[in-house]
C-alpha cells in the first residue's frame, strides 16, 4: 500500500515512447494493490486525445515468472466480455518490461470505485461478475497452483505455531482442529478452474450497482470453482469485524452468480465447508502477517479474529443459510 | 508519503455532492505531500464531461489555523495568473471541509510531471515560475511566520546536540560554527513578502520546458524574499548529494528569475549568505528526521550530508559563481 520504487518521470516518459501510448502529462505513485508499485499515467494518447494507464512495477512478493500467466488469463478473459484491465504490449508486441530494475507492465486503466459497504444490489452484481469470469475462464489452458492451499494452510500454521495464542488465548487449538475438520471434509472432487481468489470489494470496481472491473489478479490459480465462491461470501456478506453475517447480501450473492455461472449439486452441499476453508485461509494469512508485522509498524495490521468470526458462523450454518433457499 | 485517513469511496461519493462536482467515477489514494492524505478524484463532472481534483485530509502536520492562509494565497496568486492549484468553494462557499474526523478540501488537478533531473531550460522556467509568483504575491495582506527562520534552525540544532556526530563526526561544531556565521552576517533589511520557502523540482509540475503549476504551498511563510530563490538555488543546482554544482542551471535559474522579477543589487550582494542559510535549514530538518526515525522505519530518510557538501560549496561562492555575471 505504498510506492516502494520511486521511478523518476523522465524515465517514465521515456518508457513509453515503447507503446503508442503519447507523451506523459501526469504520474502519480498510488496507494493500491498486493505491494507492488503503481503510478496511474496520463499520456495524450496516441491521438492528442488524451488516456489513463497503470504502470506496475513488481516488488519481491510477486514471481516475475508467474506474470505471463497473469498477462494470458486477462487477454482470454478480456477477449471473452469480462472487465478486466488488460496488459498492454508495446509496438514490438512485449507487455512484460524492465524499468528502474523491477518487472514492470503497462497496463489499462479501468473507472469505477470500490464500496466499502456494499449493498444487497451491489453484491449481486458482484456474483454476477464473479460468475460471469468462471464462463469465461473457461478452455483458458493456463495453471498455476494455488499456493495458499489446504497444504499452505498447514505451512502457515506450522510457522505461526504458538504465536497464534498471542492475538488469542486457545486459537492455536482451535486452527489445529479445523485444519482436521477440513482434511476430513474437504470436497475431493469438485470442478476446477482458474479462479480469482482474491475477490474483496476492494477488488471490484463500480459505478453505483454496476461492475465497471474486477482487478488485482496476483492471486489467481487453479482451484475448486465453487471455493472462489465461497472466498467472495467471506468477504461481501460480513460486516468488516466479522461480527454480523447480511443474509440479505448472501442472498444476492447466490442469486446473482446463479444468474450467470450457477453451483452444481455438489458443490452447493460443499459449500459452508468451502467457506470454512476461506475463512480459515484469511484468518491464517492475516495471522501470520499480525505475528510477523511489528504493532507500531506503518502498514495497517489486519484483525484474524475478524475471520475466526466468519469461521465461527460457517461452521454453525448450512447452504441454505449462506446462498439462500 | 502515504495515504494516513483510509476514507471510504462511498464517503467521498457523499462529500461531493456539496459541490458542483458531479458524481464520483475513480479515487485512488495517492502517494504525495507533506504527510497529508491526499487522493486524486475523478468525476462526471457538472456536466457530465469528466473532471479531475485532488482531495486533501490534512494529518497532524498541517495546523488547521494555518488553512485559510493557504487558501487565501492560492486564490490571490491563481487571479494573478500564477499556475496554482485553487481551493474549490462548495455551494455554499465554503472551502475547509471535515472529512472522516480530519480538515479536508478539494483542490483543482494540474496536470505536468515533477522532473528529478532539471536540464538548463527547465531550471531557467522554474527561476521564471518564481519570480512571477513574487510578482504576483505583492499586495497580498497575509502573514505568516517562518516556523524555520533562524531562531527555527537555532531551535532544531539544540534538539540535535551531540547526536549530528552521529551522522558525521565533527556535525555539531560544524553546525554551531555556522549558526554563529549567519547569526552575524544574516541581512537585516532585505524585502520580506510571500515566499514559497519549498520549490524543490517535486513542486513544479512541467510538461518539456514549461511549468505548468507550482504545487505544495504548506511552507509558504512570510520571509526575506530572496531567500527564496536561495532554497529554489539549493534544490535545483546540485546532484542530489550536493556533490556536484551545475553551473548552466544557476546561470539559468538566475537569468529565468532575473526576467520575471529580478534581484535588488543588496539581495545579490547578500546572496552566497541566503544560500548558506538555505542549505543549513535543509541540512537540520534532515538531520533532526534521521536522528528520530529508525533505519528500517518504511520513510525513506534523506541523506543531511547532500546540504552540509551544498553549504561548503556556498562557503566559498560569491554571487557571480551562483548566479552567473
Amino acid at each position: 500500500m505504498a510506492v516502494y520504487t520511486q521511478v523518476p518521470a523522465e524515465e517514465i516518459d521515456a518508457f513509453l515512447t515503447r507503446y503508442d501510448a503519447g507523451r506523459l502529462v501526469s504520474a502519480k505513485g498510488i496507494a493500491e494493490g498486493v505491494e507492488n508499485s503503481n503510478y496511474l499515467l496520463e499520456t495524450t494518447g496516441a491521438d492528442g486525445s488524451g488516456h489513463r494507464y497503470i504502470l506496475t512495477l513488481y516488488e519481491k512478493r510477486v514471481d516475475e515468472a508467474d506474470l505471463p500467466f497473469f498477462m494470458d488469463l486477462l487477454d482470454h478473459l478480456g477477449a471473452r466480455g469480462c472487465l478486466v484491465p488488460r496488459f498492454i504490449a508495446d509496438r514490438s508486441g512485449q507487455r512484460l518490461q524492465q524499468l528502474a530494475g523491477r518487472p514492470a507492465c503497462l497496463i489499462e486503466f479501468l473507472t469505477g470505485i470500490s464500496v466499502t459497504e456494499p449493498t444487497p444490489a451491489q453484491t449481486r452484481a458482484a456474483g454476477a461478475a464473479l460468475g460471469e469470469l468462471h464462463r469465461a475462464a473457461e478452455g483458458f489452458a493456463g495453471k498455476r497452483p494455488n499456493a495458499l492451499d489446504k497444504a499452505g494452510w498447514h505451512d502457515l500454521a506450522r510457522k505461526c505455531g504458538a504465536d497464534f495464542d498471542q492475538i488469542a488465548p486457545g486459537l492455536a487449538a482451535r486452527v489445529t482442529e479445523e485444519l482436521a475438520y477440513l482434511d476430513a471434509h474437504w470436497p475431493a472432487d469438485l470442478p476446477r478452474s482458474v479462479i480469482h481468489a482474491d475477490l474483496f470489494p476492494d477488488n471490484v470496481l463500480m459505478l453505483g450497482d454496476r461492475v465497471t472491473g474486477l482487478i488485482d489478479f496476483y492471486f489467481s490459480c487453479t482451484d475448486v470453482r465453487a471455493y472462489d465462491l465461497a472466498i467472495t461470501h467471506s468477504a461481501w456478506t460480513f460486516s468488516h469485524d466479522g461480527a454480523t453475517f447480511f443474509g440479505d447480501r448472501a442472498k444476492a450473492l447466490g442469486a446473482g452468480y446463479a444468474q450467470a455461472h450457477g453451483l452444481t449439486d455438489a458443490e452447493r452441499a460443499a459449500f459452508p465447508v468451502l467457506c470454512r476453508g476461506a475463512a480459515l485461509r484469511f484468518l491464517l494469512t492475516r495471522a501470520y502477517d499480525w505475528i510477523n508485522t511489528p504493532a507500531d509498524a506503518l502498514v495497517t495490521r489486519k484483525d484474524p479474529l475478524a475471520y475466526l468470526r466468519r469461521l465461527d458462523f460457517y461452521a454453525n450454518a448450512d447452504a441454505a443459510d449462506l446462498l439462500g433457499a
